[in-house]
Parts: structure tokens; sequence; C-alpha cells
């Protein structure tokens, strides 16, 4: 079932916002035994993103209902929240009194090898670069196509994710992840003040290793830097976190850190 | 009406790559007499803008037949065509098979004062600035919350048009439009090769200009060398051309050659 505005439908507006300038936002969650993982932050960066937008987020009650009457479709799935400005007139001013159009659906979570998680994975370098735009860096909008076209650039099933650098050669993001690097007993993840999405899986990354007494930076990153890392990760809310076995000739052996990583994702895992 | 896939329809599918990643190419065209002005040239344009992301553009037939069917609506107004790579499963990796949906609708020709081509009108500097991608510049896609975001700056109704530069300050376009530059006896206009929409009308104009021994050239322009043109005007398919008469602070008066370029985009205006 989809959840259009709260009601089971399958069609939107074709004069909504969202398909006519990608004008919205939207959330991609793991749904784990029927409930949506870390829903209050999910929620938080949703309310982020809107404000970023200008838009009126709906209320959390709300779409805790919405999410949970999807869940049952897909227990073990996938849950995704998009939020709009609504239908409008033609024309890119937003008009005076938007009614926000949300949509609240679920997948079944296409089926990784569980050895992803434990071998690593395999990745390349994109041609394409991010999209810069620093009024919307950090925002998970609607506006996706830099990583449309850079997932375009293969089709080889044995490579688990594509790296995005911007138009100056640094390194950003993967098309659907975000990348951390383990530098000695250091953790570096991109600057993203131009470009990227800032996912839910990074921001809590970062919070448990704080508290965990381990450093992580935020910081510029060349693709030589990040060659010369000693492990090199990938995070969104539905992967969780991966290890980079190769990047096109480079390759890395296992490294202990990635346990403790994936265990510190793990601890309290719904916050 | 508004014919989806060729169908009497308004609604589609909310799984549509073109809401769900803005992965689609749009066209806007003035209808007069019932007929798509330039018809030719926007399927032109469409079907390259198609070819950059990858998409089957429908064939020209079928849509001149559809928009023929909703210019009756609005046989003085605005037709719009939108192209999106169709439904398909949650993940950025375009589908191997796309069915491309295609949303042809008509709106009435909003009423601008019949006064501003000819008095001129008021223009605004935004401080949104155009979005940086190369693999995509020039192209009409669905990605548009650049455009969104400067248009939401301002809302009094004696501004027409907001003015956009790129991250290191080179004007590119307005938040609807074209940007051209009288310079002595040349015009110049913003060269599109990392962001910005290059419209059909900037292209009749630089092709027409150069039918009429008019030197026209794309560079980079700064937004001083902005101030000091002679006159600097703004084109569209909807608008057609408007010069500025005042951008903040500065002021032009009504410059002959504006009746010239209108004059060269009213002769055959089909082409």
């Amino acid at each position: 079932v989809i959840l259009i505005d709260g009601t089971p439908d399958n069609r939107i507006s074709p004069l909504d916002r969202g398909l006519a300038y990608g004008d919205g936002v939207f959330r991609t969650m793991r749904i784990r035994d029927g409930r949506v993982m870390q829903w209050s932050r999910h929620y938080a960066k949703l309310a982020h993103d809107c404000m970023r937008l200008g838009l009126t987020c709906p209320p959390q009650d709300l779409l805790t209902d919405e999410l949970g009457r999807v869940a049952v479709d897909h227990p073990e799935g996938v849950a995704r929240i998009t939020v709009t400005r609504g239908p409008a007139e033609r024309g890119y001013a937003p008009p005076d009194l938007s009614r926000p159009t949300r949509v609240v659906s679920s997948f079944a979570h296409a089926a990784t090898e569980p050895s992803r998680a434990g071998l690593g994975v395999h990745a390349r370098w994109c041609r394409t670069s991010v999209t810069v735009q620093r009024a919307l860096a950090g925002v998970k909008h609607l506006n996706r196509l830099d990583s449309v076209l850079a997932r375009s650039e293969w089709r080889d099933s044995d490579i688990a994710e594509g790296l995005m650098a911007d138009p100056d050669g640094w390194v950003i993001q993967g098309t659907m992840s975000n990348v951390f690097l383990l530098e000695g007993e250091r953790l570096a993840t991109p600057l993203l003040d131009t470009a990227g999405v800032a996912g839910v899986q990074r921001e809590r990354l970062m919070s448990k290793c704080a508290g965990a007494g381990l450093h992580c930076a935020e910081d510029r990153i060349s693709r030589e830097r990040l060659l010369a890392a000693d492990a090199v990760f990938l995070t969104n809310s539905v992967i969780g976190l991966w290890w980079i076995s190769r990047l096109e000739t480079r390759v890395w052996s296992p490294h202990p850190v990635t346990a403790r990583l994936i265990g510190l994702l793990d601890s309290h895992a719904d916050e």
C-alpha cells in the first residue's frame, strides 16, 4: 500500500511541484520487526530538510501512524517518505499557501548478499561530479540527477557503489551513501558544505564515535588521501555500514575497526 | 485536459522517477491560435535533452497530436511537455528497460501587462546561486530547485525577474529566462557550459542575430560587466523578449535595438 496524504492511493497530481521541479525532500529508512529504525532521528532530519526548502513538515505523530500502516506490508523492508510542496499553478514561485503532499510507502529490502557487510564491497570512481549548490548542501531533496547519472555509469552487479567528487576533485560521497576514512586511529568524512547529502547514519556514526572516544572529523578529502586510508567505509540507513575491499586497482584487507564501527551502529540501534 | 501517455488523466504513479529523483526533462511553449509556436525547435531541444539523460524521446508525431488536443483548452495559452524515466523500483540505477512517462498539458497564459515588453521590466539579483553540474549544463531537466529557491527570494510583483550567478560570480541566467547584453553594437550571452538552461528563444535569437549581421557571442559575464551594458534583455518562450529598465539601483533608458530584436524574434515566428 502507498499512502498519499494518508489515503491508500497509487497516483498523484501531475501538477505536483515534486514532479514539476523536484520541489520536495525524502527519507529512506530500514524497517525491522515492522518498526522504522531510528525514526526520531529520521523525523528530525526530515523536519530540518523541510525547513531548508521552506516546506511545512507533516507532524511526527501523523507520519508515525502512516509508517506503521505501510510497514505491515514489508516488516523487514524499507520505508520511504516523500514531502513535496504540493500541486500548484505553473511557475517557479512557490504558492502563497502551499498544501504539501506526503507519500509514505514501503518496499521489499533488495536481497544483498549477507557477505557484503562481512567480506567488503567493490567500488569504483564515478566520472559524474556531484552537483554543487551551497543552499541545498546536506539536504536530501528530490533533485537527484547527479546520483542517477553517476549510478548509470556501471551495470556490473559486482560493483556495489560508485564514489563521487565535486568539480574540484574533492571526494563528497557515494551515489547512495556517505563515506568515512580510517587514518591511523582517526576517522574522517567529507565536509558537506557545498554539495552532498548528510545522511542519518553519517550523523549517528559521528555521534557514536564521539561517545566511544574515537576521533572523527569532517574535512576536505582528495582522491589520493582516500586511496591512502587504512580503511574506507560506506554508510546509509538501508545498508548500515560496508567496508570497501576494492576500489578499482586499490585493494584493502579486512580491518579490525570495521567490527567496532558496526558494533557502534548496532548499539542502541534505535537511537 | 492533461494527457498522461496520451490518455486524459490527472494522476501519475508516485513511483515515477520524475517524482522520486527529478529524473526527466520538460518544455514550456507558447500557444497562439491553437498552435504551439516553434514546435520543431522545441521538439529538437526535447529530443536532445532526453538524449543527455539517456531517455527515449517520444516520437514527434505523437506529441504533435497530443499538443493539438490540449491546445484546444487554451488556444492563446502555454503548453508543457514533461518526459520522465517512468515508474520503477526504488534505487538510483535506471531500470534496464524504462517506460518513459509523458505528460502533455496546457495552461492559461498568466496575464502579464502588455506594458512589460514595451516599458521594460524591473529585475533584481538573487542570492541563490545556480546549481553547478557540467553533465547537465544547458538541459531543461526536472531538477529545478535553484530556480525555485531564487524565485522565493521576492514577492514584490513589481519585480519581473531575478538574475542568478554561479558560485564564482559569473552571471548565468534569470530564474526563468536567458540573458543577453548589448555592448555597443554587439550582443553577449552567458556561456552555459557548467550550469543553466539553454532555452529555445536564446538559440533562436542567436541564430537570427547571425542572419541579420548582428554579432552575438557566448562569454563569461560578470555582474559588473552586465551593469555596464547598454541594454540587458531577457528571453524565454512564454515572454518572448523583455528589456530590463531597472536592476536594483541601475536604470536603463529604452534602447532602439530592443525593437529590432523583438522584430527578429517575430520574423518567421514559427521558425
